[in-house]
C-alpha cells in the first residue's frame, strides 16, 4: 500500500463539475490500494478576485488580513471536494492549514513552513478516509493564518509528502509535464520523462508554469519523487527525481528563456574595493533582486559593470544607479529593457566540454549577438536582444537534438 | 468609555464600497470614545452561492463540510473590513470563530454556543484596535468548524456582548427597526421605539426578518440591550430591552402574521389516554414541529383534534396522520394549507382583560371566520383563511391604534 500526495491546481478545480471529476479520479487511486492525501488550490480566478477586492478597500492591503482573505479560497474547494468524495460513497475529511497544524513563520503572504504535524492526517488515513488538505495556507505558532505565496500549494503538497514520508507527490496541472522548451514558441518541444531536481531548479522559467520552484528545492532536500502531470489525461507526465546515469548521458535537458529582465551597464567605474557594495546596497535596500552581474576589466583602473534586474524594477533601479554613479564618479549609465535571457540546462554538462561553445556557435550562426554570459555547473545563460528570443530557442533546441528522446552524445 | 458590539448583515457588507462605508461608521463610534467589536455576516448572496455549489457536488451535503464551506464567507468580509479600517489610519484585527474560541457543540449547520473566550478580544480592545469577529461561526472542542444556522451572526453578536459584558449590542440591518406590523401590507405600520424581550420573542414572524429569534432569547437571559437599526441612516431604531412600565401601559405592541403553516384535523377520535401520543409521536419522529394543538370535545367519548404544522411539511404530515387515524379508528382526516396565523402581542395584556374579545370582534366585523385560537400570557393567535391575511392585519392594527405612538389604554 502506497501513500500518495496529489495536488490539483486552480484550473483542475475551477467549478463543481471539475471538482467531481477530480474526486472520481482520486477515488480510483484509493481503490487501487493507495492511501490518498489531496492538496487543493482555490478555484482559478478566485485569488485575483480577492486581490481586486483587497485593493478596493486598502491602498496597500495589510498582509495579515490578506492571508485571512486569500486562505478562504482553498477552504471552499476542500469542503466541496470532500462532499464530492462522500457523494460517491467514500469517506473523506477536509483539513485547513491550522487544523493540520502546518506551522509557518510569520512572514504573511510569503510564509515558510517550519513544521507539519502528521498525527491527524495519519489518523484519518488509517480510518480509510481520503484526506483533503487546503493548499497554500498555514498558521503561525500564535494562530495567525498565513499563506505561502504564489505556487504555495505545490509547496504544501511536497512538504506534506516529505512529512508523511509519502511514496510520491503528484502535481496535477493543465499541461502534460515539463517540456524541453516552451511548446508555444517551438513546436518541436518534447515532454521530458525524467529530470533531476537540480535541472528543474535551473529550468525555473519553464518549470514555474507547471511547478513552483520552491517546492522543487524542498523535494530535493527530502528526496520526494515529484510527478508533474495533466489532470485531464491518464498519461505519464514528468518525474522530477534524483539524478541518475541516464540523465548524465544527455547533454542538455531543456532550453529556457526569460523576458522578465532588464540590463543596466555602468561604464568606467573605479575598480577599487567597496565600489560594488556602494552600487548594490541601495538597490537591494529598495527590494530589487539582481540576477546576473558581470564586470569587464578595462585598461587601467576603470571597469564596466553590467547587471540584470527584473523588468518591472528597471526604472526604479535606473534612478538609483544614476544617483550612485555620480557619487562614485562613473562615466555614464546605459541600459535596456528589451533583452531576453536564454539558458540551456543539463546535468550532462558536468562531464562534457564544449556545450557552451556549441551554444555560442549556434547563436552566432543565426546572427544573434550575445550581450552577457553566465554559467553554472549545469547551465549556460546568454543575454540577447529580445527580438531574437524565439529564433534562439528553436535553433538551440534543434542543435542539441532535444526533439529526440535519446540525444546523440557529443563527446 | 462604553463597549459596543455592532453587527452588520450581508446587505450592509455586500460589496467593497459598502464595507468601506461601514468601516467609516464604526470608526466614528470609536472616535467618540467607545471600544468597538464588530460582527459581520458574509456578503449577501454568498451563502446561497455556496449552498448551490454544495448541492451540485453532493445530493445531501455533508454538514461538517458544509460548515467549512459556509464559514469561508465571513472570513472574506472580516478581512476586507479590517483592511478598510486600516486604510483610514486606524488599527484593527479580524478574528475567526476558532481564533476567538467561540466554542460550540458539534451540531453542524445549527450549532449552539457553549462558551466564548474573551481574553484575546479584550487584549486587542485594550490595544485600541477595532476587533472584527466573523459572525455565524464557531469551533468544537476538537477543532471542527461549525456554523450557528440562519441568522447566526445575530447570535454571535449578542453572545459576544453578553460575554464581554458590553454596554449594548447594535444590530444593523437594511430596515429601520421592528415595526408594529409588516409595512408591506399595512402602510400605517409604525416603527416601535422600545419593545420587551418577551414581546420580541412572540413577534417572531415580524422580528425574524430583522433579528434572529434565538439571539433575542440569549439577550433576555443575559439582559443585553439590543438596538435594531438601519445601516444606512443615523436614526434610532428599535430597542429590545427589559420590560418597563411604559410598555405595560400599551395594550398591544404589534400584529404579526404567518403564512407558513397548514392545518390538519382528525375527526371523531377516541378520547382515551394515549391517543395524543399515538398521533404526535410519529410526527415528531419525522422531524415535523407541531405549533398549535386544539382539541374540541364532542358528545360522548369522541373528540376532534386540530393542529398546525409548517406548510413545507404538510403533505408528509398528512400521510403519517392518515395511517395513524386508521390505527386509532378515527372517522376521517381533513386539512388545508391555505391558512394564516394572525397574532397580537403585548405585555400590556397581562393587566388588561378584553383584548382577545376585541380581536375576535374586529375579525367578525370584517367577516373573517376564526378556525383556531391559541393564547399565551402576552399573545393571542387566530388561524384564519389565508386570503383574509392583509385585511385582518390592517383591521387589527387600526383597532388597537398601533399607528399612534401612545395608544389609548382600554381599561
Amino acid at each position: 500500500m502506497a501513500l500518495i500526495v496529489q495536488k490539483f491546481g486552480g484550473t483542475s478545480v475551477a467549478n463543481t463539475d471539475k471538482i467531481k471529476a477530480v474526486a472520481q479520479k482520486v477515488i480510483k487511486y484509493q481503490q487501487e490500494g493507495n492511501q490518498m492525501v489531496v492538496v487543493l488550490s482555490a478555484m482559478s480566478g478566485e485569488t485575483n478576485r480577492f486581490v481586486d477586492m483587497a485593493n478596493d478597500v486598502q491602498s496597500i492591503p495589510d498582509p495579515r488580513e490578506m492571508d485571512v482573505l486569500l486562505s478562504s479560497g482553498e477552504q471552499v474547494t476542500v469542503a466541496l471536494f470532500s462532499m464530492a468524495v462522500k457523494d460517491e460513497g467514500f469517506d473523506s475529511i477536509s483539513l485547513l492549514g491550522d487544523q493540520v497544524k502546518i506551522i509557518t513563520d510569520n512572514m504573511h503572504t510569503k510564509a515558510r513552513i517550519k513544521s507539519i504535524h502528521t498525527e491527524l492526517i495519519n489518523k484519518h488515513l488509517n480510518d480509510g478516509k481520503i484526506v483533503v488538505v487546503a493548499g497554500f495556507q498555514g498558521v503561525t505558532e500564535d494562530k495567525h493564518i498565513t499563506t505561502l505565496g504564489r505556487g504555495g500549494s505545490d509547496t504544501t503538497a511536497v512538504a506534506l509528502a516529505a512529512s508523511l514520508n509519502a511514496d510520491k507527490c503528484e502535481i496535477f496541472t493543465d499541461v502534460e509535464g515539463v517540456f524541453t522548451t516552451d511548446p508555444n514558441i517551438c513546436s518541436a518541444a518534447r515532454k521530458i520523462s525524467r529530470i533531476s531536481y537540480d535541472e528543474m531548479l535551473e529550468l525555473a522559467s519553464l518549470g514555474a508554469k507547471v511547478l513552483d520552484i520552491r517546492s522543487v528545492g524542498l523535494a530535493k532536500r527530502y528526496k520526494v519523487p515529484v510527478h508533474v502531470r495533466s489532470t485531464f489525461t491518464d498519461s505519464e507526465g514528468t518525474w522530477v527525481v534524483e539524478e541518475d546515469k541516464d540523465m548524465e548521458s544527455m547533454l542538455v535537458s531543456g532550453v529556457a528563456y526569460s523576458k522578465n529582465e532588464a540590463r543596466i551597464t555602468i561604464s568606467k567605474v573605479q575598480d577599487t574595493p567597496g565600489v560594488a557594495s556602494k552600487i548594490f546596497l541601495p538597490i537591494s535596500d529598495a527590494g530589487i533582486v539582481v540576477d546576473m552581474i558581470i564586470q569587464n576589466t578595462r585598461a587601467g583602473e576603470l571597469t564596466d559593470l553590467t547587471f540584470t534586474v527584473p523588468r518591472t524594477d528597471y526604472e526604479k533601479a535606473m534612478k538609483i544607479v544614476q544617483i550612485v554613479s555620480k557619487e562614485i564618479g562613473a562615466e555614464n549609465v546605459t541600459g535596456s529593457d528589451d533583452i531576453a535571457k536564454i539558458s540551456i540546462v543539463g546535468v550532462g554538462m558536468r562531464n562534457h566540454s564544449g556545450i557552451a561553445t556549441t551554444m555560442f556557435h549556434v547563436l552566432a550562426r543565426e546572427g544573434i549577438n550575445i550581450k552577457m554570459i553566465s554559467t553554472s555547473e549545469i547551465k549556460v545563460s546568454c543575454v540577447i536582444e529580445e527580438k531574437y528570443t524565439e529564433l534562439a530557442v528553436r535553433s538551440l533546441h534543434e542543435a542539441f537534438a532535444l526533439d529526440k528522446d535519446n540525444q546523440p552524445v557529443v563527446e
